[in-house]
C-alpha cells in the first residue's frame, strides 16, 4: 500500500499527499516537526500534523507574505520576521535591494535545522544581511522600539506556540517596533475553517484598533485547508492599494533579480478583493 | 471506520470528504453520476469520480460562472447554458431581471433527475423562463444563429462527454450563436493539475482567435483540485474590466434580489489577476 500523509480540517475534510518516506521527525520542546519526501510536491514540512510548506508550492505563501508588505514600504531597510523558520520569507525579503538587515526570530531551532537539511533551496541562509535568532518572538518584539520598516508574522496556527501571535497585545508591540510609515504583514488562516473564524475576527479587529490602515488579502495555496489562505496587511499610514504602492510594484519587480512565480502588480491588487463570505467573517 | 469519498488528482494528491451515505448512483449512457450525503458539505454530486458540487460550496462556482458574463452584457435577455445539469448556473442567471429566456442543454437527464432529488435548493426549476433540453450541446449550438446574448459552458472535465466543449470548432459555433455584443463564459479546469494544461492552452488560444476579447479568471473552490479553478471570459467587443461593466456590477447587484455569498465588484476585477505561473500556462 502506498504511503500517504493525511491532514484533516473542518471535522471530516482532508488532504492526502502521496509520500515516499519520512525524512525528519522530532518532538521539540514546542511541537512535532516532520519532513516527508513526497511523490509530487518535493519535500514537505509539517508541524503538529499541519502542512507548513512543500518545495513545489511554497512560492505562493512566501511571495505573498513578503512582497505585499515590502513593496508597500517606500524604502524597507530593516525587517523583522517572527517565525519563518523554513527561511522562505527571509529569502523573498532579501531579494529587495533596499534591505540592509533582516532579523528572523524563530522560537524553535529544529525548524531551521530541518529546513537546512531537507528544504535546501527554500532559505537564503548565507546572505550576510540575515541574522537568525532562536528566541521567543513576543519577548523579542517587546524590546524593539521604532526599529523596523517592515514586520512580518510568519507563525504557525493559533494553537500551541504561535497562539500569542494572534493577540491584540502582540500587535501593539509590533506597532511600537515599527518606525514611522512602517508596514506589517501576517498569515491569518483559511477562511474555510470555521474553528479559526474567531481568531481571524480578533486579529482584524485588533489591527483596526492598533494601526491606521489594515486589510485582509488572499492567496491560493494548494496544500493548505481548502486551498484558500488569508493574510493581514497593516501599516502606519500607507494604504495597500495606493497608486504609489502599485507603481513601486511595477517598477521594483525587475530589481528583485528573479522572476517570481505568483506575485505581480495585478495579483497585489486582486488579492485584496474579498468574496462576500470572507468579508463577513471579519466584519 | 468512517465512510469517505476520495478523489485524487496530480498522481498522488487527493481530497477526502467524510460521508454519511451514498444517496444516488447511476451509470448512465454517458457517465457515472453519484450523490453522497456528507458530514460537513451537505449533499455532494460527483461524475466519474470527480466532484461537481456540494451544497455548501456550489455558490462559488455558480456565482462566478454566471455573474461575470451576465454583468458584462448591458442587457442579457436570452441565455444559453451548455451542461449545467445541477441547475445552479441557471438559478444565478435567472436572478437577473433582464432575462426573458434561458435554454439549458444538458446531455444527461440523470444529472437533472439526481439534482432535483438530492440537491433540491440548487436549481430554480420552477422558473417559467427556463427551458431544459436533454440534447447534445454541440449539436444544439450548431443550429443557433445570432440568437443569444450570453452563452455559458458549464460542462465537466475534458474527458468523456464534455471533451468537445474544449475544441476550437465548438467555440466558433458559440460565436455564431451569439448576437452582436454577445458574451461567453466557460469553466476551464484547475491550473494546479498539469494534465489539463494542454486543454487550457488550447481553449484560450482558440478563444483569442475566435473572439475579439478573451481572458482567464479564477475562483477559490474548496472541493475542486487544489482549491483553485479557472474560467474563460470571451466576448464580441466587451472587455471584462470596462468601467461600464464595473458600474453595471455595482448598480445591478441589488436588483438580483438576494445577497450573493462570493461575487461582488472587487471580486469581479480581482478574479482576472493571474498569478505568474497561471498566466504562463496559457501564454
Amino acid at each position: 500500500m502506498p504511503l500517504q500523509y493525511n491532514e484533516f480540517y473542518n471535522e471530516s475534510t482532508g488532504l492526502t499527499v502521496g509520500v515516499k518516506k519520512l525524512l525528519f521527525s522530532e518532538q521539540t520542546p514546542y511541537q512535532l516537526v516532520e519532513v516527508y519526501e513526497t511523490d509530487t510536491w518535493g519535500n514537505l514540512m509539517t508541524i503538529d500534523g499541519m502542512v507548513m510548506l512543500s518545495e513545489k508550492d511554497e512560492f505562493v505563501y512566501h511571495e505573498m507574505l513578503a512582497h505585499t508588505g515590502m513593496f508597500a514600504h517606500p524604502n524597507p531597510e530593516k525587517v523583522l520576521i517572527i517565525g519563518g523558520g523554513d527561511g522562505g520569507t527571509a529569502r523573498e525579503v532579501l531579494r529587495h535591494p533596499s534591505v540592509k538587515h533582516v532579523d528572523m526570530v524563530e522560537i524553535d531551532e529544529a525548524v531551521v535545522r530541518a529546513s537546512k537539511l531537507y528544504l535546501k533551496d527554500v532559505g537564503a541562509w548565507e546572505d550576510p544581511r540575515l541574522t537568525v535568532l532562536f528566541e521567543d518572538g513576543i519577548a523579542f518584539v517587546k524590546q524593539a522600539k521604532a526599529e523596523y520598516d517592515v514586520v512580518i508574522i510568519d507563525g504557525s496556527d493559533p494553537v500551541g506556540p504561535a497562539e500569542g501571535l494572534f493577540e491584540k497585545g502582540f500587535f501593539e508591540l509590533c506597532f511600537s517596533a515599527l518606525k514611522e510609515g512602517g508596514v506589517l504583514t501576517a498569515q491569518t488562516e483559511s477562511p474555510w475553517v470555521p474553528e479559526y473564524h474567531s481568531s481571524m475576527k480578533k486579529v482584524f479587529g485588533a489591527l483596526t484598533e492598533v494601526f491606521t490602515e489594515s486589510s485582509m488579502y488572499l492567496a491560493y495555496i494548494p496544500l493548505y485547508p481548502a486551498g484558500m489562505w488569508s493574510f493581514a496587511y497593516a501599516s502606519k499610514g500607507i494604504k495597500a492599494l495606493d497608486a504609489d504602492v502599485l507603481a513601486r510594484v511595477e517598477n521594483g519587480l525587475p530589481a528583485l533579480g528573479t522572476n517570481l512565480n505568483y506575485y505581480n502588480k495585478d495579483v497585489h491588487s486582486g488579492s485584496f478583493a474579498l468574496p462576500n463570505f470572507v468579508a463577513e467573517i471579519i466584519r
